[in-house]
């Protein structure tokens, strides 16, 4: 094709988890939502747009939600915020507006995939550091150097979140902007909201589709100093976030309580599923997010766990990847859905 | 900012048109906004998305909507369309896509100033070509070398609407892509839909902001032959366009009625606001888009005029750029709004 860009000849695009085709009954734990609704009130905000809201241009600052978001966590004001459609969208102005064309970004190994893709569209070199085999940080990770770091707390697929002490040791040692992508903080006992105050270099980024069960919404935040928001609001798109996201983002940060008790449940039922599968003789790591990695020996192997669950319609993650042949990756689903799940791995197993 | 790429110094983003405060009460005719709502199966189809729709990941690739857009416009298959968070998500991927950094993207002057932003941050060099002083195309423009040729048709913030001869002329002499922006050509008696068949470098953008009354969904969609959306694919994010948005536009597009109805009000509006206009003295060029531009030689200057309508309230566009500062472009509101306004002129132009 010869209008084609030199570097988009070795890059593919990112491949999103498979979606079940319209009116397929499936049990879908393979791409990490939640399984409980969202808030009443988002379906209300979206509902209230209305007509002249869609009509109008939104908002090209996203003030309210920034204001909201703001206070909930603390931050002097929406100057500390930037909202985003999706923290995908966050991700990929973050190496837009940090990381020329051909330097490096570096994040972790295993983790999502999706920065590895944001930085080669870019121009960008990417590397990464090799988590140890229990997932934690060595010290290779403290004597890197380059614009951008990426780091999952907690980590994908494994679930495992890096001790803050760990973290707060990479903020010191590299050059760069570290990002702590908190996408499944939520889940987690800790979080790192208070690095942005802490250190100048540190992007914490949130997103809306994990805990507040708003995938198909489009809505992230990514939290730092106002001198790195002031630089991302350069380059993002003038009206990146529509009138129903703004809207609907809004009012799922004003019900916490909806939030809090979907998220209790799912971590019950993480827990529960983690001993059921430690049980059965899966090597499951304490994880963190609403999904678990879960390693297996046996007959059959993954994949063919994989394969087997495919055909009682229940779909999970398989990673044909380097460390991550022996795994999968099960999203937490509803106490119904787990029981099915267990199940269908049982006499999968034998 | 020790973090800040050496490029985007010189950058100071994109400036959005003045948005009213929330329940200020104001005629706004300065950002090419519907004055008429959208249909109601917009808000229907919204309303439809639900609980599993927002909490489910949206179609990456926006199938149905992309299929409904094929079909509307006689293209063979979804492989033919990209849909896009706006049409200025589209622009900037174009860029990302086709343009390598320091390479040259041309465009008309005056025009969209969007254009030279998002080539700025993309760390390319951005070039433009005058038009004359009836803003037509000059034989220079058939001579230019470079990666991207932003054309749009009908221009802004003129309305003037380059014959099809001459767009055709520019896809055969210029060597890259060429963007014919169409954000307004549903007000034109004509359009280039027919250009991404005829020549592989014609890439045809489409808004719902405009005809559609959809500033606040966010929606946008980009036509060219399969090779070069192919490319475009690859550059889009994953999840670009909320389960809303697809649901919303693909329910917009399917109520053509509704947007014709709009239409053919605006259009008349837009005749008899340009005849009051030249009756009182002003230039006006035959526009083919939701607004007009007014150049004025008399007493207040333009700038005076645009001051004496802020002060009732009423908010049309002053371009302080060259060749623009004796014009105001005035977007096409209601008929009521279109007698207020030119009554407020009629009294301050005495």
């Amino acid at each position: 094709m010869k209008y084609q860009r030199e570097i988009l000849k070795q890059v593919s695009g990112y491949v999103p988890g498979e979606q079940p085709k319209p009116g397929e009954r499936i049990i879908k734990l393979n791409t990490n939502e939640n399984p409980y609704p969202p808030s009443p009130r988002v379906m209300e905000a979206i509902a209230a747009v209305g007509a002249d809201g869609l009509r109008r241009y939104p908002d090209p600052n996203a003030v309210e939600l920034r204001k909201t978001a703001a206070e909930l966590y603390g931050f002097a004001g929406p100057e500390w915020v930037i909202a985003g459609n999706g923290s995908d969208e966050l991700l990929a102005m973050i190496i837009r507006t940090f990381v020329d064309p051909g330097e490096t970004v570096w994040s972790a190994y295993p983790t999502y995939s999706l920065y590895d893709t944001l930085v080669k569209l870019h121009g960008a070199k990417y590397a990464s550091v090799d988590l140890d085999r229990e997932f934690r940080m060595t010290p290779e990770f403290f004597t890197r150097q380059g614009r951008v770091f990426f780091l999952a707390r907690p980590n994908a697929p494994s679930g495992v979140s890096s001790p803050k002490a760990e973290v707060e040791k990479l903020c010191k040692s590299f050059p760069g902007v570290v990002v702590i992508d908190e996408a499944y903080a939520d889940f987690d006992e800790d979080d790192c909201m208070d690095f942005p105050r802490r250190f100048e270099n540190a992007i914490v980024t949130r997103t809306f589709s994990k805990s507040y069960s708003l995938c198909g919404l489009r809505a992230g935040l990514a939290f730092a100093r106002p001198e790195i928001i002031a630089e991302l609001m350069k380059t993002k798109d003038s009206y990146n976030m529509s009138a129903v996201s703004q809207a609907g983002a809004t009012a799922a940060l004003r019900d916490q309580a909806h939030m809090r008790a979907n998220r209790d449940k799912v971590i019950a039922t993480r827990a529960r599923l983690t001993r059921a599968l430690r049980e059965m003789g899966f090597t499951v790591p304490d994880s963190k997010g609403n999904y678990v990695l879960a390693r297996w020996g046996g007959r059959p192997d993954t994949k063919g766990i994989f394969t087997g669950l495919r055909e009682r319609k229940i779909v999970v993650r398989y990673f044909d990847a380097r460390n991550l042949t022996d795994a999968l990756r099960i999203s937490i689903g509803t106490d119904a859905e787990t029981d099915t799940l267990l199940a269908a791995i049982r006499e999968i197993v034998k």
